[in-house]
């Protein structure tokens, strides 16, 4: 099972303000350029290779909190699981979100037995999680040009050094920058 | 005075590990690949943009722990500033290195009065500094391709959101991305 994280941070690596917020993502760089083909920074097109995601209890928050409607649901009808070893029920979603609480290698070996592939895992410390049972293989990585000083860190402690490849590195017209990472554990 | 970063870090943004070590540095990417014309990924020009230098007392430690010959010392004949309000004196170095105490702003204006434009800023602590003074203009990044999981940031705490502005991001064949970013304290 691949799985991949596609996320924006700061210029510091924050994934958001200590308060979840992420505000500073609609002002950084050049707000107001025509990104023209580029408008989405490749969202779509990396969606449209995941069949599935895993996003941990305060991204599912995060993202409930921006009241989506169905035409604003930005992950179609992609299943989507809700990491938490502390909820019982989730509130309404206008896709596809599930519950999960357990191990995680298990989760995944059920996923790749129901058929899923390609698995998009969110939130910064579900993505840390999987990076130290070495689940990660791909990341890309959009860099906004601002510093915020403090906030929620897309990395955290590792148990070793981890090696990472440059598979692109791309510059938007909105001064972003976006890497694309794979992730070797040896 | 224009004030420039010129620096390295791992993906997770830091630059050195705990113990000052930048062993990793060597090691990340592909370390063995031609650079070519890129094989010092820009320092030499970046030097001779400059006519001195500030630098941190754990910046000069680290320096000096090189013991490097009067053929390796990397900053030729600049002029070289140390930081510290609690050193009294210097070790020997190959190259023109000099003691300062007090206030940061004073030491700008009076290297301007002695004529100096542009200084090349360097150590976590004192980059930090300067930036919460609003004194840097410009940071040379260059991001190696490897997560280190702890060790000394490159930012810290800021007293706001600083905006950055992309000038120009290069990716090198070992695998490390740098990125040139003016900064906006407005």
């Amino acid at each position: 099972m691949k799985c991949s994280v596609f996320i924006a941070t700061s210029a510091d690596g924050f994934i958001a303000k200590n308060d979840g917020s992420v505000d500073w993502l609609h002002t950084a760089g050049i707000p107001d350029v025509d990104l023209g083909d580029d408008a989405d920074m490749g969202f779509k097109q990396f969606m449209a290779s995941v069949d599935c995601m895993i996003m941990g209890r305060k991204c599912m928050e995060m993202i409930h909190s921006m009241q989506l409607t169905e035409e604003q649901w930005p992950y179609g009808d992609t299943r989507i699981i809700v990491l938490s070893n502390t909820l019982t029920q989730l509130p309404e979603f206008p896709g596809k979100v599930e519950l999960y609480s357990g191990d995680i290698k298990v989760l995944l070996k059920n996923l790749e037995n129901q058929g899923h592939t390609h698995a998009y895992v969110d939130g910064g410390t579900t993505i840390q999680g999987f990076i130290n049972l070495e689940l990660i293989n791909q990341m890309t990585i959009t860099r906004a040009p601002i510093l915020l000083g403090e906030g929620i860190s897309l990395f955290g402690k590792t148990k070793k050094d981890i090696k990472l490849a440059q598979c692109s590195a791309k510059r938007f017209a909105n001064d972003f920058i976006q890497e694309v990472l794979s992730v070797n554990y040896d």
